[in-house]
């Protein structure tokens, strides 16, 4: 595992325990939604993660984009499927997308062990 | 053929025929790029249409919205993957995205021939 | 009850309605949550629907606002005090907000009985 | 004048008078800023209005827009500046912009006086 | 006081001088609207505080959150209340909001002196 | 050359590189068009820096703030421009904007090799 993937693991999990120490039930429910919202149902896993990945380039958000990126690597995403995904975002949110879309591409290629 | 779609369908060309009559070549290339993108690749017709659907939601743009229900309806998707395709787009984008949801729902009732 | 507030709330039940028909049991807990986090808690109502207002608008979704609007209304809010709320959400969104304001004081103007 | 226009017109200034009977200080001095933040200064009014069409296409705010477009035609913009501008608007907001876009055609044309 | 607030706090005072000695004098009435629409009025401080937390973080912008929990902190908001802001930021503004909410809760707990 | 500015300049070639490596066709034309439509034309390149500027500070995304500050510092923008633009894009885009106008100042301050 690359350094950026096991950064952002890393401060995620720490920062989720300490959300679930702290929060309150509705926190917890809102959590739960997250989580089950991706599961296996009439779409498949791949599908809805490459849904929430093309959602979080457009709304700009690196985290949730490396947290997909790492999700849709897992559902068996290849290259040529992420760069139509990667244009999709880019189109609908336009250039302003795209210094995210490079952060991606180099989290992307730490997740598939290309070394730069 | 209901009102809605009707009505969004007869705007969207008439200004689209306008544009091309006085835009210049990069916003015609650029009215180009949101065609081909959309096009069968490694990604399948219907996969694109539901990743333009759901970053349509999350940035809350009816127009765009309904032009991708049409395509998503003409490409087979069935009610239950969109109501997970809606789940994605609210959990995401959150409960300001649920005035386009019910507006979504109106007009995928009319594309599905539902009479409220 | 004036025309904009009656033309809201019919059709904000009709769509809820047809939503809770139709959506999956996801979504249905995502509407759950949307309740029961302004319900009265260590905040008041009072104080919870002043925080959904001013998302709203500075998130710049009409149909929120008319909503918030009315329960901040339901819920004691004043004029002075909603003229502050419209302050912060027009310093924290921009001038980009001021046509949400625009038509949130018409609305406003409504609730409270005001001719125009 | 044409219809959209008047319509725009009419309202705006309906609930701006109303916004000065009811507004507080602050909410009075944000206006101020408003209008003297387009004057004359280092930068000309036309490029200024550019920069206000421009910032609000991206927004994807159709009143603003409609404002802007106003006074870029008062300031003497021309079409195919306005091309560029509009150019520039799709490609850093993405296509999310393109229904605005289309809308804005429609009433530049008729500040323009052509008849669709 | 904690590292994360001491370099928020170090650099936000370094770049405001810079700007105070640099502004013209439009964005100086600017900086001034931003200090006094948070003061005493017909709401107090602490649900004015609360409305720019929430705003913040519906916007997604770290720094405007890492400021408004300070104020927050200072004006009394408890935990209790503070995880009730947390959950309606996350609800309006959706799960693109959890990264932020995770970086306020780090910075929360400094502020409250706990030590992770 | 400041640290910044290399900073920025060194990571948006290399990933620029890469992504020229490994995107497909869509992508590369996207970023034509990203070119060429700050080419001189109808607006000369100066003007469109500045609108490329100001949509990037009212979409708040620093990168592309950079990107468009070096290219209004290479088209001879000077600091009272410079200062009406930053006052239209806090005025347009709010509050929100501000954490991104101090970076903004750092790294304009930096182009122009003033010494903090």
């Amino acid at each position: 595992m690359g350094q950026l993937v096991e950064e952002f693991n890393t401060y995620r999990e720490k920062m989720n325990e300490r959300i679930m120490d702290t929060a309150n039930v509705n926190i917890k429910r809102f959590f739960a939604l997250d989580t089950t919202s991706y599961a296996e149902g009439a779409l498949d896993v791949k599908t809805k993660e490459m849904l929430g990945l093309v959602s979080s380039m457009v709304l700009r958000c690196d985290d949730c984009i490396k947290y997909h990126l790492g999700k849709c690597h897992e559902a068996g995403v290849n290259s040529a499927e992420m760069n139509e995904i990667f244009m999709i975002a880019n189109l609908v949110g336009g250039s302003i997308v795209i210094p995210h879309y490079r952060r991606a591409v180099e989290y992307w290629d730490e997740l598939n062990g290309f070394q730069q």
